[in-house]
């Protein structure tokens, strides 16, 4: 990259710091490792026995595959199938033999190298929401997503620091679904520099996002994946075409991709989590097999969304207990066999973003960031099991990633920290506003909140009395206010410009999953 | 006790159950333990680290304690004392031979032999607020503390059963402060069966606490404790006469005391958190000592309340990444000197109950729980520093000591739980919803929310929309309504009563703390 871009680029990003205003402007783009131990919540016997399980699923029960090619790779390396039923029988030496050529660690990488993730080890990913239908802010009654409000959260997904990957979140139902793919990746090459979600459904899609990530990348598309996509077990026990298509694609082009049995305890597995976990087991490891068998060492990541429903209403329920069992144990199996693994940050029941919102959240991305979990997808913005994305609840939770952050980041204890001469000089009964020790350290030595609110409670009804949603209403405008592109190669604009206007007129009409 | 009470009280809890329509009559009321190991949140060298600053303050830079009898104690055990200044220097051997003494497991007997609680090991004893000076709800502004509005809390306390000790946590400012404990010890003993905190300032309020406890437990007082007080270390570096008194007081009869430095870094320590643990460490076992020497083998608990000041308003900021270092730090401390911990729940700043109260709250309940925090102060009803303790936030802070009782009692392996059987019958791609396997458990396999929604946003909003808070309001308001105070024998209900009268008279307009 030339001399002048960068002093381009270095003068763009402090202009748009001075005017951010917002305590946003200190939070620096960093990887964040959890450097603690993970919660191990099941003793390492119980792991063998889910693992048991869902190896007798596989041998004994086996899988629907609607995938030609899949029932294919599978019957090669020596899986019984069912070509007319569509469904495999797996042996765990298959299973396992295959699962080993995974990688435990790997990187994405963004367009702006500053930007690459790792997944593995200790990391921990905060990727934006996905697969929203609804949004919905303070200012407006819930409506379903679009074109513009997908945009929006690109932009802020760029913005946040604290977020390791852009992204948008929302179907934008005012694009024909043939073409939303399109548009939707040319945002994301366009608003943000981060790593990019890739439409990874079908065979179109995924060849889409790939032909695009070449125009971006050119000559260095080849190497670590650039695309990151997730597909979901159409549990119990099923892989449809969908996602077959999307893990086939992404698998020959080695794009990293997450493989999630979508389970709901007591509807789509049995009731009790120990079975339910052991089918997620077995789910998900078919599928990162089969990915292994088409391409060897292609990049996957264990992913783990499973929670019980309520029984009363048959809906689903997420920040429950169940869900945080179903968290910390899905990250030991995924260690067990040496995987990257996925799960999720705000995950929420309450259809709008009050306290049962944010408990519901806490008791999904405590127990995340405790499991290790490498992937936390949907670290922001969920309300209403996922239907809805929140403006202000992706604010909201914005700042619990930032606490997780400094909480993982720890403090430094020496000498100087230890302050023991200061401690003397206060001596009993005195304080330490005014210390040296104090004033040098101020301004920087503690989180500062980004919309909570700690001014005292006359001031605050002074003020309008404003809770932290009505904060986080002028915060996210703010923001959006405050956007401004990264640098993008007019070249490679043009060129993603024109394979989506060319890709439109093909598409236009088309079953992008037959078609 | 006589059959023909213990059918009275068996009838009686039986008709309550059936009139409590809530999901509460489903919680039983049971000890909790945390089987998971605790999160170390440090390296034992570190912990050794604040150690050792910790017992340089003690010997190079002492305390102040405003008690002659603790000074003299102090003095007698061979630390240097300067009684004008009323400040001591305690050497490490002194400190660590002292505080061996205490024990590190101990019960505390409520009236209610059912429920005794446990302190200490991986035991967690959730506790309710304490000392808010105002109330509020969704009905009414917030306003000070009456005794009417502590009653109420009282009453919750003991319909409540996952909150394991009964109390009101207001100050009941339309009673004279002289003799407002009287009527908070008469209220607690009348209206729960629970454990009973106990006023600990000062010389006179703690022994009217033992006087009356007395009067309940008859001959069986000594023993186990049946009072649990809490005092505050004066930040930085000083026992003031009403700590002391309480505190000695307390150890003369064996009672529990827990002993928490209150420490706002920045204000009432060096503003590193470092430093401002190595105070903590200090200061708590500087009193845990005091009383050793005044009672070796004295029930103590070892108490962390430390967090950050917002250095912005000078206001203290609960529900911070600091606090939660200071929670998980100050639980390894505690672990190192083999004595109980005690931390807190609901902690948080926000003015109102809105999802920055649940967000921070959950930034104290994590960690607190993570910790092995064996006994959790302020479990749940905080709000603005702990100024105010709102209904409302009551019922919504309910619901997560519920969701950790559940949280922590975990699910079964075993062949019935994994129901291979019922995978293999429903097969790939049926649900679960009808078979017998669910059938037979849907009614009790997964937590049911207290408060906490998941009806779909259509029907929510059929029904009024209503937010956790409006939801929260009423369930309060029901559970008020159905109270019925559990049995107290008419001659010690008669004894407390005269006992408080008498008191009343005697104690009229005297200061408590010099008369």
């Amino acid at each position: 990259m030339a001399t002048a871009t960068n002093q381009r680029i270095g003068r763009r990003e402090r202009q748009r710091e001075r005017r951010l205003e917002l305590p946003l402007s200190k939070f620096k783009f960093r990887l964040l490792q959890n450097p603690l131990p993970p919660v191990e919540y099941l003793p390492p016997e119980q792991i063998e026995e889910l693992h048991e399980a869902s190896m007798q699923i596989l041998e004994d029960i086996g899988m629907d595959f609607y995938d030609a090619e899949a029932l294919a790779a599978l019957e090669k390396a020596g899986a019984r199938v069912d070509h007319k039923a569509q469904h495999a029988w797996l042996d765990r030496g298959l299973v396992m033999e295959t699962v080993a050529n995974a990688p435990d660690f790997f990187t994405v990488r963004a367009r702006n190298p500053a930007h690459h993730v790792k997944i593995g080890k200790n990391f921990i990913t905060f990727l934006p929401m996905g697969g929203m239908a609804y949004v919905s802010s303070l200012d407006m009654e819930r409506r379903t997503g679009t074109q513009a409000h997908t945009e929006n959260f690109i932009k802020l997904s760029q913005m946040c620091n604290m977020l390791h990957v852009g992204g948008g979140g929302l179907a934008a139902q005012d694009v024909h679904v043939s073409v939303r793919h399109l548009r939707q990746a040319y945002a994301v090459y366009t608003l943000t520099d981060k790593v990019a979600g890739g439409s990874s459904h079908g065979r179109v899609m995924p060849q889409d996002a790939i032909n695009m990530a070449k125009i971006v990348y050119g000559d260095d598309f080849d190497g670590d994946p650039v695309l990151f996509g997730n597909v979901n077990a159409s549990s119990p026990l099923r892989y449809d075409e969908r996602m077959l298509g999307g893990m086939i694609t992404f698998a020959h082009a080695k794009q990293a991709m997450i493989v999630t049995p979508f389970i709901l305890a007591g509807a789509m597995s049995p009731i009790s989590i120990a079975s339910a976990m052991a089918q997620q087991n077995a789910e998900a490891l078919a599928g990162i097999a089969l990915i292994q068998l088409i391409n060897p060492g292609a990049p996957v990541v264990y992913g783990g969304f499973t929670t019980n429903t309520d029984m009363k209403t048959g809906s689903p329920a997420f920040g429950t207990p169940e869900g945080a069992w179903a968290l910390l144990v899905g990250a030991q199996l995924a260690r067990r066999y040496h995987l990257p693994y996925r799960g999720s940050g705000s995950l929420c029941s309450s259809n709008v973003p009050d306290a049962q919102a944010a408990y519901e959240t806490m008791w999904t991305m405590w127990p995340a960031v405790m499991a290790h979990t490498n992937v936390v997808m949907h670290s922001l913005g969920w309300l209403e099991n996922g239907l809805t994305v929140s403006y202000e609840k992706y604010i909201l939770d914005l700042e619990s990633l930032a606490m997780f952050h400094h909480f993982l980041e720890g403090f430094t204890i020496n000498k100087e920290t230890l302050a023991l001469d200061m401690i003397a000089e206060v001596g009993p009964g005195g304080h330490h506003f005014g210390t040296p020790h104090t004033q040098t350290r101020y301004q920087t030595e503690f989180y500062e909140p980004i919309v909570h609110s700690r001014i005292g409670y006359e001031n605050w009804v002074v003020n309008g009395a404003q809770d932290a949603v009505q904060r986080a209403n002028a915060i996210w405008k703010t923001l959006l206010a405050q956007y401004e592109p990264p640098y993008l190669d007019p070249g490679v604009e043009e060129g993603l410009r024109e394979y989506a206007q060319r890709r439109e007129r093909e598409l236009e009409g088309i079953d992008l999953y037959t078609g």
